[in-house]
């Protein structure tokens, strides 16, 4: 048990290193060379430039402006400056939401905090039932439940204030569910005509012998929807063909890398060396299936011949980049053709359109087809958040694919630790000796020696736990959901949950996920919550360190963006060779709510457990959430780039939790309170999760639609707004290829946009060619648009 | 326990007294006077006349063709004959599906009792472990799992029972529910025209100062469905009228019965006594209160003047009845008048038609409003299914009810004993003595007493299970259901918990359902199975007498319908007067949705569950399915009349409570098994469940669509076959008076039907007047139809 004065230090520790990093935050960001790192969001948005291209030579790489170092805090009024309807505007709803989360905490706990700091911890305070016996016990013990004699009447007050809490929690909740729903139903208002408001997704086509996929679907919904079919976009199984994309990109970078080397140094021509693997071979099957067997297994090795290459033929480099190109791009026509005349390439998926939002409302919310697994419709996402691969995956394998990751998860939560132990007796000193001997001398030495021994066993479990996130995602892809918003939000619940399991009961209750089922699975419905419950006052002060290193520190080492600033200023360094590669340099990344979230329902739970059993925990989380979210917004309006926009759909998750976080803390307190002799509180405490189950219920039915359904009073009224203010709409053409394969759209866009001189007819002709073969397939009888 | 010979002893008994119950059916079914009760569906459809009417006078009463006593069984083939589509247009699709239950139970059982006993009960009967044993054993648990020693690796042979007996349930399960999903699909398919397939009920109208519900409703669908909106019909508060209605009813048949009596005996004018409680004041308002007051509280005693009525004045009969029938004609035509112009009685929902049928699908299955819990819409039950009185609850009330009968029925389900052991404890000799002390020298004597000692203690606990039924089906009109099915449904679902919890556990475990709460609660999640695994195999002999007394002999006693005969030829001695009174004093019933499924599932239940333990019990159940499903398919063929169609709308509960049997019947298997010391099975056994509840998943997904939702490529196909047959039909007018409130309805009917002369020139204008009202509420601008 820490004392006052162990958590104070510990706490100074955090408070100082948090500071540290601020500070190193504050130095860095004002510093002209790391712009991009600390503003890429602005950069996006085409309103900053960089800083180097202007002022003295030593101003270029370090900020001699004094005075901008004393304000070093000055970015935290900046960061809440912006107000909520703007920040919607500059990063979206989904952030502007995310964001709440935080303040949500805040607005949860600063009033239980005041309440049970008034009440609870004197009620708490004035016993002497620890100071009787003979355990050792800090004055932080003397705060929490503990202390409460058994049987005593003063339980009461902990009944009275876990109702008061519960009630507060979900009258915030409630207040905050329909904030969120009416924010989003805004945003889908206010917002601009977008395609995804205009198309549905279909998939599980059923095959037919005598009709493409493409014909199938229009005239399916010719038939059903004739008053509002407008066109639709089959979806192209097109994988080779985006490695080839990315592959000539790849080429026109290094070549618009040579035509600048060569344009400030026109005296000598820039030159490369050539691996002779891929020779110009006239079979042309002999040539395309060679190179792309190496551009699928040596793509760097094949590629980057001019960095790394050091034997083979030393060539004019813009000459040889520049028929890499045309070379490529015919084999992408041809890789084209061959995508949309092959029906094979065509999955059984379509994104259809209609020519009113409330067609589309209707289409997406009704069954189509008697057999309820084929002509499945949904809502299209947005097309930056459609996952491609996913699209096609028929009924049953779906339903499958379910039951693999359902038992695969239950697997990784309470199994994980078999393979990490395993992995941990493999990886000793012994081991690594008899499989490489070679490095013996090495390994005897006695300080190397010493570091794999302290550092091995931790590191598979490190390992593991870091790729964890990316194991979820996964698993979800696996899963089939079709876009990357859910991805994120079905990782986002395995990773509470896992957390839950793992991080939540496992400090409680020391031991391996699995030994805890098998003792719950052994214990009586009522034990398991004795079982937690007793542990849980023990546990205040290790969640405290946990909250202030995870928590505290974490938050303040975010947002000095420690890995991105490594990695940019690398690559910036070894890679970057023309302004494009800077930009990608800049990766901002996202929220990552499928890692952030989960994280942050965490202290959710903390905070609902501790309230009523040691309310000293509360200032601890309340700090953090201010702290984040102060963070959070600074880097939501200066770093992050969302690549997708849900509408906060995520709320009804973030919703859920927290109370599933609610009923848990009472199902505990219920446990706790058993044990204490308190017994006659029980009925009293079993009407709690019943009420609160019953709130989210009520919350469900009330505010959920709002955020799966998309109400059709709101479609006819922009339809008919939109009617009476563009009346001459083309909806057709700006439908035309809102859903093409990213792919496909690229190598368009780069043909509009791309020196015509550098591209031989030949492409050209075949670009036009493909177009064409592709709107015929788009095309529809022609009717007018309303 | 029993041996073979008690059984057989039993088994004896039950099937004496169920071949004496068809003995007596097979006698009794053949005589003309009770034709009406055993034959009532033809009467109701117009296809059998009475055959009193014709025949000898001893030919009318008694049946004299002997031979038709010889072929005293011949109606079971003639149950059997009537094909199935025949059936289906016979007695609806509910009836036909109801049927497919049984023959689901004789699909499942009959090959997993030709596999258990050819392979687990030789396996079981080679042992002798019940012989080492001290214990009493019978042959019979020879023949069940009891008798395999413990360890043994036997066990491997149940545990392939229970893989092959559960793939074998799933697989007739998925069939079955592909069946009956596609015979639902093609019953709508081929259905001719009903009002239901182009209505859509709103509830939740929200309220609005400035307009009418009804122009409120006219307004929103214009605007949000302006090409679809036919017409609509709002919802009035009509108890006051209808109990009027029922009164002038009431009236007008016993007009009849005198005019019959004059017209046979013109010399004498019947006469009826009058009491003078309700003399015609002048002033209307204090008349018409005291008359509905009179009418609420004592109807009978009130309006029976003439059967019962013993002082009061004498008057003529027909005289009376003419100017009370004007005078309440009168008075419905004033409540008419109030009805429709008061705002008060409009409920906020409203019923409204769309042109087509792939309008009012979409409207159904989609979001109208942003407000989730405005404007809700869904499919509008068939007009005679609806439930009147449930159509106006608010969102919030509706989820309160939900919690409170939540809660209800938990009480209910285990602390149902608590009450009924009060009132057992107050029904003694003593307690009655005490409240009527007059009585005691009647109660006091011998036979008396003992008769009420022996009888007392049970009727409370006898008389709360008659009215369990009625009970639940309270809590699910107070739940706010709005048509009778669901009502019928939704009282299924509770029944079978309660009679799961009841009978079933507590038949196994003895106690009260409390005590076993408590017990479960205070045992582990593994400790549960077992508990209740170890005791199934010796409660075979039990649920065996419980299924020949509840199953053979109930069922044998169905179709001697009893009761209805009794009350049919009460009736007719006593109270029936004219030719509508016979055909009501009929009343063939209905199925009884709400008490007959459940029973079945227990079938199910204890079939499955026993499968494995003692197939001892499975020729039992398949004798129970295969009478069952000969009777009630003569039932339904002779006698029942369904209220509603709902086109075998509960299969997907039917199948997810057989889905969860299996569930039960594989943990217990588990907790029994580990008990016999074969641990080494539980992994393959835990796969079960698991397999199982996704196996309930997928179905779900593949086949309850059909049962929710209407496939608009159904919809749009009967709309445009439709418009090709009849281009010019009125839709308008076909749907105009379809939901209406059914006493207005009768009103009306009654208007068009009765005999003009009696009916004075006041009411007819008034009815005039009224529908007049009426139908300019239910007017909308005029449009073409399509």
């Amino acid at each position: 048990m820490a004392t006052i004065s162990d958590i104070g230090v510990s706490a100074g520790i955090n408070i100082l290193s948090a500071f540290v990093f601020l500070v190193v935050f504050a130095v860095l960001r004002v510093q002209p060379w790391n712009d991009r790192v600390y503003f890429p969001k602005w950069y996006l948005k085409g309103l900053r430039t960089s800083p180097i291209e202007s002022g003295t030579l030593v101003g270029k790489f370090v900020n001699l402006d004094f005075r901008s170092y004393l304000k070093f805090l000055n970015w935290m009024p900046e960061a809440l400056r912006m107000p909520e309807p703007e920040l919607i505007d500059h990063a979206g709803l989904d952030s502007a939401v995310y964001l709440r989360i935080y303040l949500l905490g805040l607005k949860i706990f600063v009033p239980i905090a005041v309440l049970a700091f008034s009440i609870l911890v004197p009620v708490n305070w004035t016993n002497n039932t620890l100071e009787k016996t003979d355990l050792t016990f800090s004055d932080l013990d003397k705060l929490s439940i503990s202390n409460i004699p058994l049987g005593s009447p003063r339980f009461w007050t902990h009944l009275v204030m876990a109702y008061a809490f519960t009630f507060w929690t979900c009258y915030v909740l409630k207040r905050e569910y329909a904030t969120v729903a009416s924010m989003r139903l805004h945003f889908l208002a206010s917002e601009h005509r977008r395609p995804d408001q205009f198309t549905v997704l279909v998939k599980n086509v059923p095959p037919d012998p005598d009709e493409s996929v493409g014909e199938l679907v229009e005239h399916f919904f010719l038939v059903n929807h004739p008053d509002h079919y407008l066109t639709q976009q089959v979806v192209y199984n097109a994988n080779k063909f985006s490695s080839l994309v990315a592959e000539k990109r790849k080429c026109q970078n290094w070549l618009d890398y040579y035509q600048i080397k060569f344009s400030r140094n026109p005296s000598t021509k820039p030159t490369t060396k050539v691996l002779l693997l891929a020779p110009r071979v006239s079979c042309l099957y002999a040539r395309e299936s060679l190179m792309h067997y190496y551009i699928m297994h040596f793509p760097y090795f094949i590629k980057q011949t001019g960095f790394l290459g050091i034997c083979g033929a030393r060539v004019d480099a813009i000459d040889h980049y520049t028929s890499e190109i045309a070379r490529i791009s015919g084999e992408i026509s041809t890789e084209r053709e061959k995508v949309v005349s092959n029906r094979d390439a065509i999955m059984p998926a379509a994104f259809v359109s209609f020519k009113t939002r409330w067609a589309a409302a209707t289409c997406a919310q009704t069954q189509q087809s008697r057999n309820p697994t084929q002509w499945l419709t949904e809502w299209a996402p947005e097309p930056r958040d459609v996952y491609w691969d996913n699209l096609a995956i028929p009924y049953v394998s779906l339903a499958i694919r379910r039951l693999v990751i359902g038992v695969a998860f239950f697997f990784l939560t309470f199994f994980f630790m078999i393979p990490i132990l395993f992995v941990q007796s493999l990886a000793n000193i012994e081991g690594i000796e008899k499989a490489v001997p070679f490095l013996k001398p090495i390994i005897e030495m006695k300080v190397i020696k010493s570091v794999i021994q302290g550092f091995l066993p931790g590191l598979a479990l490190k390992l593991f736990l870091i790729f964890l996130p990316s194991i979820l995602m996964i698993m979800s892809k696996f899963e089939g959901f079709i876009s990357l918003s859910t991805l994120e939000r079905r990782s986002a619940t395995r990773y509470y949950i896992f957390q839950f399991i793992n991080v939540f009961l496992g400090s409680i209750i020391t031991g391996t996920a699995f030994q805890q089922l098998d003792n719950f699975i052994h214990q009586s419905a009522t034990e398991i919550p004795k079982t937690v419950g007793v542990s849980i006052p023990m546990k205040a002060t290790f969640f405290i360190t946990y909250i202030m290193v995870d928590g505290w520190a974490g938050v303040a080492g975010e947002i000095l963006r420690l890995k991105p600033l490594v990695i940019y200023h690398l690559k910036n360094w070894f890679l970057v060779k023309t302004e494009k590669d800077r930009e990608e340099a800049m990766d901002p990344g996202t929220i990552g709510f499928n890692t952030g979230e989960p994280q942050i329902q965490l202290y959710f739970l903390l905070g609902l457990v501790y309230a009523v059993v040691s309310p000293i925990l509360l200032p601890f989380i309340i700090l953090f959430f201010a702290l984040a979210f102060v963070v959070y917004r600074h880097q939501i309006i200066n770093v992050y780039n969302q690549e997708y926009e849900s509408g906060a759909a995520f709320w009804p998750d973030v919703h859920g939790r927290i109370v599933g976080a609610l009923v848990v803390s009472q199902l505990l307190l219920m446990g706790l309170m058993s044990t204490k002799e308190a017994a006659q509180s029980t009925p009293l405490l079993i009407t709690l999760p019943v009420l609160t189950l019953w709130f989210h219920r009520f919350c469900k039915g009330r505010y959920e639609p709002a955020f799966v359904k998309y109400p059709l009073q709101e479609a006819m009224r922009k339809d008919t707004l939109e009617r009476a203010k563009e009346p001459n709409l083309n909806l057709k053409s700006f439908l035309h290829s809102a859903y093409v394969h990213p792919a496909f759209k690229e190598v368009d866009n780069e043909g509009d946009e791309s020196d015509e001189d550098l591209v031989s007819t030949k492409r050209h002709q075949s670009k036009h060619s493909s177009k064409h073969s592709f709107s015929s397939l788009a095309e529809d009888p022609e009717r007018s648009l309303l």
